[in-house]
């Protein structure tokens, strides 16, 4: 999608090294990062500098390319697949990634190694692409639907950023407001701005801006009012891990506006592509929960007037703070699961008819 | 309370003039601000340099007392009482002392005005804080009953700032947690920071910090994991206006906690003084909801790195915001009203037996 006029994709391999944008500077500075080795593939991970599930997975997968560069020894490669997959737990895309790219080229000698991974980092993003252009034409009938029945513009609630910056093109939660857009149904986002890290106002709203859609952004407290007002017509957001009966595993707070919507009547989506769901794990508390550096709480950065970048202390210097990143939606409250293959019902039956 | 050791009320009369704590400057500053004119009260609620709904009802009464000082004729002050009472929409309490207070001096005259005018603005606040006390006194027992059981420390989430900096002293919420501290239960409190205000974070955590109570700041969305995963053995939080079938008007936000308490059966009380109960209104569609300046989301004030407090923008700078300050928990979702009179449902038959 564009960035002041121009087309980009989150991740792609020039020169001989991968580049990124990197989303921590964003929206106040629009930087492309190069990351030359494996571990800044790590780094960048593990900083946030990529974020979404579907991008960390192409990260990981483009962090195995960027090893077999510096060693095409399979053991130096494997150690620090190992690396790669512990950089964050919770998004199962990472390990999905990896574990594909350590399958492809295992058994491959020599100099094929890094010509296999990386056509292999490229069919995963290229895979990625797809599947989220899919999940917008898919989720484009629902918001169809609402327009055709409301005649005015369709508002849709979002939650941290399951757009095209957290995957490769498109994204999941906004590739079917990207669809309607270009289709000419009016569309309005409300958009959580997402505490702690804010990725709903910097990158979510941020991307929309970019691609002219209109979008308004609220405190992560606000969702519920809206929904009682009739102010939202449906809910989308992403998801980090799909378990699969159906529940999903989402940035914090997912789960407080998913009792809302159920609350009010209001359809409650999940968009992803099939590589988010997990197939092992049945029970949600197995999920390891992120827990993240209390500072991400207590600080926040933002642009002073004198337009530069400051970081400021915003919580009371003795108080102690709790950053979980993730919450759990039972499948209960989920209306469907819109991915590349159709939408389902949030349940085993449901993934099991469209995947197994 | 104590702040640094030393015992305060948030709003007192000496030497003429009126005195607050400006807490826009907490929990960086520590100020206190003189009130000489009834501009300079509403100036001060307005500006939420006073907040919270018993503290603005107070806020309200001083400023009568400080409008018959400027000018003891009774027309200047109920033309002053009118702009008071709009200074902020949605408590009820500001509206119930404002009143209260024209009503003690309409049929005065001349000197006596001002004494009469004090005097009951001096009531007024010795019933705030008397009726807070008994909050306290009647919400310790459900904190009792869980020690009792659990034999462990009670965890508590409160919301906002419906703390002893909201009152006169000892707050709503917090007051049965205070109590239950001076009584040796050991007690943990979850403090929602709040946004945009962060409220939670600059008042509620400052508050606690000075009185020994162990406190934990979140973000906004992680009440529901936290209670899903059992963290949380009870909420307690405030009310700007409490319908009289038990529906409750408090800050953005309360709503979704309150529904994530329901869906895993943690009791969720609010705490309140009668006045803040609005015994006209019966549906919540017809509360004021306040929709503040958009700039209190898009920008945010802190320490920097060289001790300087710092106002920065956090959103793009083309986003749009909004900012809605309340919303409007149904009574289905209270567990109890927690009053200076006892402990009710949150029903106009609970409100009845104990009020009417």
């Amino acid at each position: 999608m564009r960035i002041e006029g121009k087309e980009y994709r989150t991740i792609w391999y020039e020169d001989e090294i991968v580049k990124i944008i990197d989303q921590t500077k964003l929206p106040h500075q629009f930087i492309i990062k190069e990351l030359k080795t494996v571990k800044d593939a790590i780094n960048a991970i593990k900083m946030m500098e990529v974020r979404g599930a579907p991008l960390i997975g192409a990260t990981g997968a483009y962090g195995i390319v960027l090893a077999a560069k510096e060693n095409n020894n399979f053991d130096f490669i494997q150690k620090n697949s190992i690396e790669l997959i512990e950089s964050r737990p919770t998004a199962i895309n990472l390990k999905w990634a990896v574990d594909r790219m350590i399958k492809k080229i295992s058994g491959i000698n020599g100099d094929k190694i890094l010509d296999t991974a990386l056509n292999e980092a490229k069919e995963i993003c290229d895979e990625d692409e797809n599947f989220s252009k899919n999940i917008g034409i898919n989720g484009l009938k629902i918001i169809e639907d609402i327009y055709n029945k409301k005649k005015n513009t369709v508002n849709i609630l979002t939650h941290c950023n399951a757009g095209w910056l957290a995957t490769i093109n498109w994204g999941t939660a906004t590739s079917p407001v990207y669809h309607a857009h270009k289709k000419g149904i009016p569309v309005h986002v409300w958009v959580d701005e997402t505490r702690p890290r804010n990725q709903g106002a910097n990158l979510t709203s941020y991307e929309l801006n970019q691609e002219n859609i209109p979008n308004t952004i609220i405190a992560d407290n606000t969702g519920g009012i809206l929904m009682q007002r009739g102010e939202v017509d449906m809910c989308i957001v992403g998801t980090d891990r799909t378990l699969s009966n159906g529940d999903v595993c989402n940035k914090i707070g997912t789960y407080l506006k998913a009792l809302a919507a159920h609350d009010n009547n209001v359809p409650f989506y999940v968009a992803l592509p099939s590589s988010t769901i997990d197939w092992d794990i049945e029970d949600a508390k197995n999920i390891p929960i992120e827990e993240r550096d209390s500072e991400e709480l207590s600080h926040i950065e933002g642009i002073d007037e004198n337009k530069k970048i400051k970081k400021i202390l915003i919580y009371p210097k003795e108080s102690k703070s709790m950053n979980l990143a993730f919450d759990v939606t039972p499948a209960k409250y989920v209306t469907g699961l819109i991915t590349e293959k159709g939408i389902c019902k949030a349940s085993s039956e449901g993934l099991h008819k469209l995947f197994k």
